[in-house]
């Protein structure tokens, strides 16, 4: 077999086989084909596409090309969630301990953000002494004795994957259904979950910026899962407003708790309880959707997921009193109030512009090697559809470092849309898909 | 101006701009681009296409990567023939002293040959003393004084074209017209004629197998060399059988030297005639097409041409006696008669496995370190369409290697179709294409 003619087979739009895909992915993680000869038939898979069982193929050939972990040690099914990513994004952190408490076990190995905001990992280390370094056998441990858990991600997952992304990122092959598809679920499916919930977010502050992008998307990726053996359940939620009203690290994990609490604002709220059903109906823990609501409210109104996630704190090194006395969080320095310009219905909240505000004050890292501020963010007063006064505080800025604050404040301000008609709020969930097809709501 | 965005833009189908173009080609050239952003890039050009103003941009940028040879001090139209390959392509050879006892002049640089025969510059090396190696200064005094002069192209002529070509190879990303009509016009613009004629070969043997190919490569050329101000025309000849009946180095430069005897092949006359006529009509030494077939055809007849050959033989330091004793010429110790099998028509006779069987002999190169046996090759005894009895002389081979004889007899015989029914002989010409358009014949 030659690499040659397995681009030139993708060149002339032909799909290419199971054997021709692993010989791709094998070679290349181990560096015997070039990178020249990899860019060139990425463009062509990027031009030409892959179908479904190229999709799957290059996803199972990029999951072996690493550590695929055992989780079976741990008692029940496992069910992993993954999120595209947006901005104000804490599901996790409400999630996990939401969806354990209710008896399904959370064994999340999670990434660190690059972007706007930090990623999971970066959130819980915004709680003091919160590790998220564990050996193997704790980590099974804790899920079968808390039914809880989170570390992560071993930097020999998926090899073919980080060189490959590293590749795709500078030679524009990046936004293809199949390779983005390939790329995440490769690293789900080594994690050792039974069965993957995923969260899709669309609009402005997403990766897929339009709905049908973002249902594509969904369906390539519950094609991987199912047709690897997994149960897989794909969701398209918002992302054209910034999920919640916390942006920033330690923000973040507050409104999480707070959500734990009942106080949650509705959207997420509404995200948690979605999602989480879907969870616990993939874990067997509920029967219906339906139930699934139930038994999450539950788990909020009597108290039991604020109880796990201090279990949860306590058993990964954290100080649980957090939960209690927010203080204890990283603080910042200034607390700045940004003020409307003028009187009307909010039109729109661009979460990508209100990401990157957050970024510049400190939230969010640029390059991977800029170090966080855990403190800063911005905390939003109102979502789209809301009314709102000339003079109204928008929202409240938290930063250490003084000299960020113009340039986050133009860009934060510019944001904002703000009308004169009424303007319906958005919706929260988009569809959902499954392997017996698409919902759109 | 990023690279990544000029990839990003040919593989959103965009046409790019000059500067981005140049961009490419002097960055990739010196270096400072990538293989692994060229090749993306590359096969996005492959795949989406360049229209007509980029790949003139393109070719521009590449005759611009390395010398530019400045032919001004030499008296004359400069026209610069370029064949785009084919087994028995023996016309520079004849054509060069023909044209230039006509009085235009030729001043011609020329490659080696990679494939099944040799290049111009390895037949002419068939003729003992002759040396391609020439100062800049003795070339344009040589064309001054006797009109002809043949030498090696220098390394330093569009570098970008080499290292790019490279990288096609393995990526496949060779056959695109724009690519191929920008890498062979460049050399010939950077080798600074006047004027050029192009004869793209079309058929089995060529590297344009349809017809279709050939006129859209000799459009694609065209337009470029017109585009940059060379007075251009393409011809579309054939290839599907071998050209005249010899095919190895010495014994095509005998057949060269019998040609300006007037003892040539026909269609080997025949292209000569025709290529030599739009020659002088693009040198301005004939009015029209038919005056110039009527110089040609005199400058054989009278023996003007076959004294331009000795004079030009003798100018590089070989021995102009060859034209007269072929002994003179390197000599091959097994001289093997091939037989035909059955009696019929000869429908066919592959010119690629013509070629392939004499490069086995010795006559060509498979990689670029071969050595040429000189001495090594075939003399076919027909054309598509004659009629032979079983156990007439099809061909005799000449080689040294005696081990080389089975797997060359092999091909050569699986070249034949012999078949009952009467067949047409191969039309030679199928079409001329000038800035006016496409006139096919």
């Amino acid at each position: 077999m030659r690499i040659y003619d397995i681009i030139r087979k993708k060149r002339d739009n032909h799909e290419l086989s199971k054997a021709e895909i692993e010989f791709f992915v094998d070679k290349y993680s181990k560096g015997e084909i070039p990178d020249y000869q990899a860019s060139a038939l990425l463009m062509a898979i990027y031009l030409n596409k892959m179908n479904k069982e190229e999709t799957v193929y290059l996803t199972e050939a990029m999951m072996n090309s690493g550590d695929v972990i055992d989780l079976s040690e741990i008692d029940g099914i496992k069910v992993d969630k993954h999120s595209t990513g947006g901005v104000g994004d804490k599901t996790t952190i409400a999630l996990a301990p939401l969806v354990a408490a209710c008896g399904a076990p959370v064994a999340k190995m999670s990434g660190r953000g690059l972007g706007h905001t930090g990623g999971t990992l970066d959130k819980l280390e915004a709680i003091p002494g919160f590790s998220i370094e564990m050996e193997a056998k704790k980590f099974i441990d804790s899920v079968n004795k808390h039914k809880i858990a989170v570390c992560g991600q071993t930097a020999t997952i998926a090899v073919a994957d980080k060189k490959m992304y590293a590749l795709r990122d500078v030679t524009a092959t990046v936004d293809n259904i199949s390779l983005i598809a390939a790329s995440i679920m490769c690293k789900k499916l080594a994690s050792g979950a039974n069965a993957i919930l995923l969260d899709v977010k669309t609009g402005d502050g997403a990766f897929m910026k339009t709905l049908d992008d973002s249902f594509e998307l969904a369906k390539a990726m519950v094609d991987i899962g199912n047709g690897m053996n997994r149960d897989t359940i794909g969701m398209i939620t918002d992302m054209d407003e910034p999920l919640g009203f916390a942006v920033g690290n330690s923000l973040e994990v507050i409104e999480a708790i707070e959500t734990l609490k009942g106080n949650g604002p509705k959207d997420f709220v509404n995200l948690c309880e979605t999602l989480g059903a879907y969870m616990l109906v993939l874990a067997k823990t509920a029967d219906t959707f339906e139930e699934g609501v139930e038994k999450i409210r539950e788990a909020i109104s009597s108290g039991s997921a604020l109880e796990k996630l201090k279990v949860f704190i306590e058993n990964q090194g954290g100080d649980k009193r957090v939960v209690d006395d927010y203080s204890l969080f990283p603080q910042a320095n200034l607390v700045i109030p940004i003020k409307a310009h003028r009187s009307g219905y909010i039109s729109r909240i661009e979460a990508e512009e209100v990401g990157v505000s957050a970024m510049i004050l400190g939230a969010g890292r640029e390059t991977k090697d800029d170090e966080l501020d855990l403190a800063a963010g911005i905390i939003l007063n109102n979502k789209v559809g809301d009314y709102v006064n000339e003079g109204d505080t928008l929202a409240t800025m938290y930063l250490n470092k003084e000299e960020k604050l113009e340039s986050a404040k133009e860009r934060f301000i510019n944001a904002y849309s703000i009308v004169d008609e009424k303007v319906e709020p958005k919706k929260l969930v988009y569809g959902v898909v499954t392997k017996d097809g698409i919902k759109k709501f």
